[in-house]
């Protein structure tokens, strides 16, 4: 690797050294030596001091989020549809969009918001999903590479319950077109990998499901899908697939659970329960926490501090378009609220989340799907994003912690100045 | 009133015609005369033709934003100390911070912030709690007749509970300082009124409430406190009125809950039942609902549905610093997702609230507080906010509804690009 990923950087550092506990510096050091990160130092170590520093001054410094579940055809109509419960909106608005991106010309187009807005936010990995078209999934692979991003994409399968527009010919036509799209980009990218994408059950043939499930085996693809999203979603696949014990078994049925080594994403789990639960944590499985999507779409809160204790792994995803933006922080936000109100509402032996917690999720939990990514502890991918807070005038000397907290619940006014992925600048002057 | 407050602007014009439905322009007009709006229309009245004409083009035109309840000085701690519940929250945050004010010079400082921001937002009228001093509340009251806002501003009354530091000797001196305060007043200001404001029932001893209930008939002063916020706080209310047969009540026996004539604003009412609910409809109270706040401190879900249909006045609160922004935008979000919530996981007959009721709360509910304010029907004072969507980039034909929807819903993307309040225009470029 190039000497410019081997730098210093100087400024407010936050990161999570465990779930419970965030490590910070004032004026520190992170070290980052051909893309890995070495540590926060509060004096810098005499070994680095040949490596070029830059001072970002009063400025923070936090590891690059990861965002474990977004659609990328949904960012053009983000924001819009919130009265819908999902299967209603999924029929309105989200099949009928979708279905556009046969055609290349608009693919390209709409795909090039979602990107720049995507290169201009608190992400540095994503996992992405596109839609059931070959050249449109190609062509958002090629403008994530081009970012600098590290994501994970998938060509959507769906073989029924699309409608006339959205829909693969039978689980066949769907399989060929799979294996068709990963034989294009086999060797094509170095930042973008490919993963398995059963839209969910209800769109996906018992045929089909097993077909991916056997694939994901033959070829150590990741798989990732939803789970217990919405009440009558869960009732439907319960009538879809009868011999299922609970709807993380349906999956389970056709082998798309996943491993440990190869672990599937299971975005939502909004209606889990002990059983989900266990299966989840058997497979190794992450669990995407989508809570800004669960409240506008009605779905509920997902219980998550259960899953945390019981070790399930986790982390967060905008969802959009039921999430309606790509902003992490609003996420985060969102996120304490949720499960402060599943502790006031639902379950009082449910402790709310703290932001230790949820800073770790969007951070270091969502991170650990990527590998070592997520915290500057040394050894990890270096991944850092750079703030501008000064906009939030104060009148107190705070703590780099409570800037971070300040920072979630006023997403609007934190302004990133800088992205690093795996030690590559992305670009200066970000600022749109 | 001058010429310049007689005016028609053209763009994609935005408004409540009642709860249930926003009736849009695109391209319309909108005239102002003398600072009180005409009315919109496809095309322009040939008696308005020659008005001034300024075209924004795309941008959107929607009413001003009411915010009925904000704590100027908080606004230096927002965003920080989210994991307390209220009562905690106060004691470790709030009230130490609000000593502050003490020194007029800090007080100086720290409310030019607020105020900075508070022009710069979506809100043209505001309820503000100030703090128990005399000289920092002057000193608010003056910048913000300086800001074009039109406000109700309260010195703050509080005789026990608050610590060494925050707290008037006793009943007679926080009233002989309230009388001090509004004869200071009298006479200097235009957009700028005083209210009343009891912190709530724990800061306020028997004697202290029936002065202040008293104070409120004699001048006709209205009167804004707090209800129902937090459970613990519900109890100890209780336990401070025990004749009261509820919170609400407790209000009333001290004669503060106004009449519809001189209405009182109670902020939250989270906890608030059906009893409460009749006693704010007979006296024709508002309520401030505060979703964000009630949120971040865990206080629960306040059953805003429930209280339209019953005919309760109703606007929406930020709260700062419970809520942690003054972005109406973004407390129209949270105040959607929070009634999604509460039908889901508290009440299935409560339905959730549409975006045309929350839109409608945050404009002419509050509005309303004020008179003739909120929507751009013929007779009501001209507030309006010139806001520019293009950064959200979308591949469709957008309705002005679903512009107005998607900026709801992206706050940090809707940019604020002129403010006009009872026709005058606060300034240009407003965009820090």
């Amino acid at each position: 690797m190039s000497d410019n990923s081997s730098f210093v950087l100087r400024g407010g550092i936050a990161f999570s050294e465990s779930i419970n506990n965030i490590v910070t510096y004032y004026r520190g050091y992170l070290v980052c030596v051909d893309g890995i990160c070495q540590g926060a130092f509060s004096e810098l170590p005499e070994k680095y001091k040949d490596l070029p520093l830059y001072d970002y001054g009063e400025r923070l410094i936090i590891p690059g989020m990861t965002d474990l579940h977004v659609h990328a055809p949904q960012y053009t109509f983000r924001g819009i549809g919130m009265d819908c419960e999902l299967l209603e909106w999924l029929n309105t608005y989200t099949f009928p969009e979708e279905a556009k991106y046969q055609d290349i010309v608009y693919a390209r187009k709409a795909y090039s918001f979602f990107t720049y807005d995507l290169m201009r936010c608190f992400t540095t990995r994503a996992v992405v999903f596109g839609t059931l078209h070959h050249e449109a999934t190609l062509e958002l692979m090629n403008q994530l590479e081009e970012t600098g991003l590290i994501t994970y994409v998938g060509k959507v399968n769906m073989d029924r319950n699309g409608g006339e527009h959205l829909q693969e010919a039978d689980a066949k036509a769907s399989l060929e077109a799979t294996v068709k799209w990963l034989d294009t980009i086999k060797g094509k990218f170095q930042n973008t990998m490919p993963i398995l994408t059963p839209r969910f059950i209800p769109s996906c043939s018992d045929e089909l499901m097993k077909g991916l499930g056997q694939l994901s085996k033959e070829k150590g693809l990741r798989i990732q899908s939803h789970l217990s999203e919405n009440l009558s979603e869960v009732a439907w696949v319960k009538e879809l697939v009868p011999q299922s014990s609970c709807y993380a078994n349906a999956y389970e049925l056709f082998d798309t659970m996943g491993t440990p080594e190869c672990p599937t994403i299971m975005a939502h789990c909004v209606h889990s329960d002990e059983m989900e639960m266990d299966i989840l944590k058997k497979h190794g499985a992450f669990i995407a926490h989508c809570a800004d999507s669960n409240m506008n779409l009605t779905s509920g809160i997902a219980p998550i501090k259960k899953f945390i204790d019981a070790g399930v792994n986790i982390g967060l995803g905008t969802d959009v378009a039921a999430g309606s933006s790509m902003n992490m922080l609003k996420t985060m936000l969102i996120t304490l609220q949720a499960s402060k109100m599943y502790y006031r509402l639902v379950d009082q032996s449910v402790k709310p989340l703290t932001f230790e917690e949820v800073f770790y999720l969007a951070t270091a939990g969502g991170g650990k799907y990527f590998g070592q990514v997520g915290t500057f502890k040394p050894g990890y991918d270096f991944d850092a994003v750079v703030i501008d807070d000064s906009k939030m005038f104060t009148m107190r000397d705070m703590s780099i912690r409570e800037r971070i907290e300040r920072m979630c619940y006023n997403d609007a006014d934190a302004i990133i100045k800088d992205k690093y992925v795996k030690g590559k600048k992305m670009f200066s002057s970000m600022v749109v």
